[in-house]
């Protein structure tokens, strides 16, 4: 069947390279290291790219699947930061780039009663490779969080809104963190932690917790931001919270990059 | 032209009619009057459908946006009502149905400024029509609110949790019922209603009216079907009541069906 | 702490029982064994809920989650079967409900070069339970297939718009029946079937006999439907396509009930 | 009631500047005038932000809702381009931000019968000022598409697979460009265009016509590309083109930056 055109190798005559093409939103298991040990399994929804110079018509869409296929199943993390470079072993390209995120669990003990649950968090991994083998990695946590706003605390008798939110907090590393440890990062910086289970003792807990601790979506960002200056390994970083505000139907939101 | 072939009317062998089929996600936009006289403009997402006999092999897709396209545009109300009598008009099918969804905005005044703002909620019509006449029209309002957990400030020395909800009240009635009072019954039913626009006046004053009207997901969903059972125009209804916990990442739900 | 008052024991006098109230959009990980005897590891989103009785205000909501982490983490289908007779056995409930969404996956031979891949799906399970010991279990797959339009076919003098679809099949069953028998007996009621992987043969292949077998959204839904009237344990099924149509940007649907 | 405390005007003491601060996913309606004289009515959703010095404990969200209703309802264009510097006279900020997307429609006529039929699109300003009074605009068009696969035609002995792709064409601009002439500069840079009503004639058209002109997505946004080099008012702009291929479950997507 090698007779079959090869349409993507003939030459292009536009002369403009492409700065990203591949395949999006293709889904594969993923199976994790804990902090504590553990394997984790989840499915991960994944990007992968390169380059495409001048010259060609197209990339190779199936190598891309080769590429994650050429590994046991379910993929691993080591197996991802490999995986822009075994793209580049395959296509004529400078830079590859892969994305991947999933859902993460972590078991976490009510703070009065100590009954464990699991809460989920998402996680994206993004790693890109270039021919000379220096590689960039980015790791996001998406964290959700109670906030009590100071200034409905501040001004009513009794009493004061609060919400869930999100915090996106995305950081390079000198060396690897565990992703335990940049949730519990944010979850410190918000007016409370968010648990599966909670017993009538431990609502109680932390609703006073969230009342003693009201953060503006300022404050939130700044909490984590001076975390995250202050800490050895992260040499950058862009964090974001979202307010899914109680009081209104529109959402408030802060971003710092440092 | 008229040589081209058929294909949809040609018969079918497999001896099964088809409950509905038509088309999906169509948008379109949409002029409504306000409860005040004044005329919103609007965008529909749709949905337009009939049953197909067993002995064609399809429909004609083409049709249901004719019918669309037959009317004036933006669509109004009396042509959405009238849009099932259109489509069996054009095709030979016993029912159609039509879904509409889309963004409506209220005006409210803050409750202490007085200040007024936009507040934006989700409607949707659904209306199916026989070829004897016979019409069912549903309306649905989507409703966010502030909901204020009862244990929570019960079991706290201060404080209670709260968050945003969503509050789904599908109704059919003997007669027109504006949206903007079914709107109303649910704002009236929870901890404390939403606004686009509050100055801190107002927010001490949302924040205390909460805090002295705590509502479990059980109480909203009662406090919508008691009104509900009173209101002389509502035939049936279903409310369902959706709570984006603070203090969890899943969220609580209540169904009643009356 | 048992002190604390519990609001939600406390006596309700609206004389309204509550349909449905528990959890919703709660993750948890899950174990499922394949056909093949493999199992695979995945994430699913559950709701969890019972009726409630008009004597009470509130339910237990922590009794759900607890429910849950009663079983051994991950979650196991047997598990899921009987986790509704586990909340009435902690709610003073007459029914209990439960359900979970979830990605699966399905190792693929390309058509031609019989290159192994992994397609993913999302299966449903739907369970409820009353006291009496009664259950009824629906069992969904959502499963993307190609789909190329015979009229498009049969005007055009070369090629035929096709698309992705989705085919959403829920059964109820006499017996159990593999995830995988219900995604087969949808895939090969389309045009063509998907793959992760195609290498240039496949590619024609998958072209080829889509271009072979062009079926409306109508034919889509009539060959499920026969082949689901004609099974020997499916005792009722509901049976949707949605084809995202290439032409358009509206999709075109069909549905039967049987 | 001015002796409420105003929590945001306190210092703020972590020495820390926020980039954005501010409210999102807030909804308006939105008027906004055609390439041909007409005035559309559509919804917007909107975002608006400033920074925020390092000096203040916070903003104030609500100045940021009355920065839109001292407009007259429905939003214009030109009141958008200058909400910015609005905000910049509430806030002591250096930057002002703001971001709105929507649903725009276009009166098409099919190919051959010339049928008129309107098709959706969605639209998306991005506006920030600064002190000096700098303004950077982007206008982002969401353009849906056919794309036929040209590899598939040519190894096929007959069809093609085709699916229905999304382009996101976003620009920086000299002096301003019609909505209509940058969806125009898509459309004919795909194998065919949508439209929402197509007779038997018209659809015979459009299958042939993308047979006739096979696009990989690399094809596409070097076509875009292409022209938007040569476009004299266009001063930068980002292309990405994403297939939601017919024989898979994954993407297909390509990125130009010029």
């Amino acid at each position: 069947m090698s007779s079959l055109v090869d349409t993507q190798n003939e030459p292009d005559h536009r002369n403009l390279a492409i700065d990203r093409v591949g395949v999006k939103a293709l889904r594969y298991p993923l199976s994790i290291k804990d902090k504590d040990g553990h394997t984790q399994n989840t499915v991960a929804t994944l990007s992968l790219a390169v380059d495409l110079p001048k010259e060609f018509k197209g990339t190779h869409m199936s190598r891309f699947v080769e590429a994650l296929n050429a590994n046991q199943e379910p993929l691993e993390v080591s197996t991802i930061v490999s995986l822009p470079q075994s793209l580049l072993e395959r296509l004529p390209s400078d830079k590859a780039h892969v994305t991947l995120r999933f859902p993460f669990f972590r078991s976490k003990a009510a703070p009065v009663t100590e009954k464990q649950s699991l809460l989920d968090y998402e996680v994206e991994f993004d790693v890109e490779t270039n021919r000379k083998g220096e590689t960039n990695l980015t790791l996001t946590v998406f964290v959700p969080v109670t906030t009590l706003c100071p200034c409905s605390k501040a001004i009513s008798q009794y009493g004061a809104h609060n919400q869930r939110g999100t915090v996106t907090f995305a950081v390079q590393m000198s060396s690897p963190i565990w992703i335990e440890d940049l949730i519990e990062l944010v979850e410190t910086s918000a007016s409370a932690q968010l648990y599966s289970l909670l017993k009538r003792e431990d609502e109680k807990f932390v609703t006073e917790q969230a009342y003693e601790n009201p953060v503006f979506v300022e404050d939130l960002v700044r909490n984590v931001a001076t975390k995250a200056n202050e800490h050895p390994e992260i040499l950058s970083y862009r964090v974001e919270a979202e307010n899914y505000e109680s009081i209104h139907n529109h959402n408030a939101y802060a971003v710092i990059e440092g």
